[in-house]
């Protein structure tokens, strides 16, 4: 359990203690937080005394009650002292964790003179000759934008913009460190659709493709297809199809290690969010048939009397064709897979025990799943995985460096069906996805959405 | 000549020659492109065999016409052969200028744990608690925007906006290298003020200042002062307030120089377009009294009865109190100072030696001056300097510094005076104005704009 929950750490700070400088002592300390459940960092000593070593050590801890309960525990060792206590991810965020750099020298006037006037008046020259040379000679080519109006930010809700920006930042730079994307956020201060897809339709022809980001179902989908009608670049939202991909991805290489068919499998989808409506498009779409929708009412079927808008008639309309009726517990009842995209803890041991053999849960509400793979796997859960393995950061880096390197002018259903393809192609034999920290994967996902791109174009 | 002229140097080759291995060789092909008018940058040995060296050549000419010649000429050099030719700027420009990088360490999936969820949502969730940390936890407060609809690029007019982005990176990187800055370009593809307006103003919380640049008179008055009415921070276009503080920078200490006083001077500017009139409402805010802007038609005065605009109209108003009439040539007559923003070559030797004891010219036509400094230095100018002295970069990259540092909400005329009053006071004792490359320039006016700013608070 401890294993598990581990990785829900949300605080991390860099404690300098003062301890007493004799063998041992170190490993006190390490062992009177491990109690707690603190997990450790980096230690880097600062400074020797005659009796006293100064140690700087970045520690894990799940909330703040666990901190406390763990510096309270050091306090009673005879000899050891806390000093000064940082927070570490607020550190780690002071000043920002993006910025636009050069990628040229300028050391001399005459780099100057060649990077601005007069030497730059000859490639706008260029360009005007040339307009198809314009991705060569300028940083769009390799530029995107990420939009966001805060609405819909991680599972924190309608935070506003402000408050949005270290995520969109944590995003730009995953683009950049896994694909070599130079990716500029952008907050909107709106909650109109129509607002938004003018302001970012103006400046379309600074990008390369327009990612939109955390905005709140509907006001994302009208965006969206707004927004693709006016501009020639792709618009991506990874919440609705980032995420469909990788769930597809998931999917495609569970069954070849479970034996299921996509023809034959029955899923349910817990959570008629924009994520959960696009990965049964994308899925029905690849040839899988069978999907039932459960949300907070229960199964989604057409003609469901309430909790309905036009999004989940749609839902209505394109799955559960046998008109499936009930709570999420009686839905799982002889299903394949499960796929939650809603809330903590709403999954039980029990429940996993009805599904069909070999049952396939992949768990990804965030930070905590609607069930921990482990309590699936005692269920008897084939395969069960969370968020922290079914990942986005697997495919939209892939899909934005295919998009630029094909110069695509949206992407396709095609294009994410590569990128699934390929994603499951390139997980180990006993793993379902491959890890997102391998660069080698961003690449070859890349190339397959790129071809899958000029394909769509000549055919 | 020469050595004015190789500062107007646009084209700029590196050129791969077959050289004969022999001492004096190289020597022959320098001065074969010497007698040409061309000069060299960079030599570089490729490679040897047993009778020749391969070198690539950065060389700078006039025009195309210039090249062809040199290049002719090496040819009819024995043993010599030019074996490839590249266009060196548009080499320099390739994939772009800028590009959005990590300012933190990503190497490990604890790292990514940090930056992005689930770290990342206690910066979220510490900057909705405080909402004044937010530039200190993003990237915003060291954030700018450039920009664009690229309707006024340098001398080449209305390029449109992909043409416009080499410049708009090339100001970026300035920002960036003379004062830390990190510098957004946005290509606003629109002709419309309210356009323009409601898309900057919609993302404005991205950024800590909002610069416009390359916008066409009167679009850009428009722009200016309705989207600082609707943002809070600062609003600043380069080509008015920047161009207007370094010309007042210049005078301070021009006058300085020559023991003339700025209620006596008398002023002719040549050119009523944005950065003329930003200019001469600077000088006469800073207690300058005479000036008279000349315009295609001549003196602009009141009632004048053709050529008028509404900004020509407000220029007669607020100068020429005297209604003097004429020609560009009349009104120098008796001038203390020029000041040209206009275009190439309109003022002679014979205009100058017209004015009066001691005059000063500031020839500002980019690439080619009204008068180049040398001429008019033989036509008994005190002080003649052209945009390569008086050079915009002298003062934006400190002035938008100042405003990043004192969180400003916009830039006053107490600001630009401060910046201006810092850059005379930092020019050598024989010098108008500051080396714009020595950083300690920036920094130092950087420093008496914020320190400004916090006054013009508290006052």
């Amino acid at each position: 359990m401890a294993e598990v929950e581990k990785y829900s750490h949300k605080i991390v700070k860099k404690i300098r203690f003062r301890i007493p400088d004799v063998p041992g002592a170190l490993g006190t300390l390490a062992l009177a937080l491990g109690i707690e459940g603190v997990t450790l960092g980096d230690i880097t000593k600062i400074h020797l005394t005659s009796n006293y070593i100064v140690r700087d050590i970045i520690a894990f801890f799940d909330d703040e009650e666990q901190f406390h309960k763990a510096i309270a525990a050091v306090k009673t060792l005879k000899g050891y002292k806390v000093l000064a206590i940082q927070d570490e991810v607020l550190n780690l965020h002071r000043g920002g964790k993006i910025e636009v750099m050069p990628r040229v020298k300028v050391e001399t006037l005459n780099d100057l003179r060649m990077i601005y006037t007069p030497g730059v008046a000859q490639v706008c020259n260029y360009i005007v000759a040339n307009p198809a040379s314009t991705r060569d000679y300028t940083s769009i080519g390799n530029t995107v934008c990420i939009a966001t109006n805060g609405s819909a930010v991680l599972g924190l809700g309608n935070i506003g913009v402000l408050a949005a920006m270290p995520v969109m930042e944590g995003k730009s730079i995953i683009l950049n460190k896994m694909a070599g994307v130079s990716c500029v956020p952008l907050l909107l201060k709106s909650e109109d659709a129509d607002e938004i897809v003018n302001s970012l339709a103006c400046l379309a022809e600074t990008f390369s493709v327009i990612m939109i980001e955390d905005i709140s179902a509907p006001l994302c989908f009208e965006v969206e297809q707004k927004l693709q009608k006016r501009v020639k670049v792709p618009v991506f939202h990874d919440d609705q199809h980032g995420t469909a991909t990788v769930i597809l991805a998931a999917l495609i290489k569970a069954l070849r290690m479970t034996g299921k068919k996509k023809e034959n499998v029955e899923i349910a989808i817990n959570g008629a969010g924009a994520a959960g409506i696009a990965a049964a498009k994308l899925m029905l779409g690849y040839g899988f048939r069978h999907i039932v929708f459960c949300d907070r009412a229960g199964a989604i079927y057409e003609g469901r009397p309430k909790d309905m808008n036009p999004y989940k008639r749609e839902v209505a309309r394109i799955t559960n064709k046998r008109r499936e009726k009930g709570a999420l517990k009686d839905i799982l009842k002889g299903k394949d897979v499960f796929i939650g995209l809603s809330a903590p803890g709403l999954v039980s041991k029990q429940m996993v025990k009805t599904m069909n053999r070999r049952p396939i849960i992949f768990a990804l509400a965030n930070p905590v799943p609607e069930i921990w793979p482990k309590d699936a796997e005692e269920a008897g859960a084939s395969i069960a995985l969370d968020g922290r393995t079914i990942n986005n950061a697997l495919a939209f880096p892939g899909i934005i460096r295919g998009a630029l390197d094909s110069r695509a002018k949206e992407i396709t259903t095609e294009m994410k069906f590569s990128a699934a393809e390929e994603i499951a192609s390139l997980a180990g034999k006993n793993e379902v996805v491959p890890n997102f920290m391998n660069i080698a994967v961003h690449e070859k996902v890349a190339k397959a959405v790129a071809s899958a791109a000029r394909k769509g174009r000549t055919s």
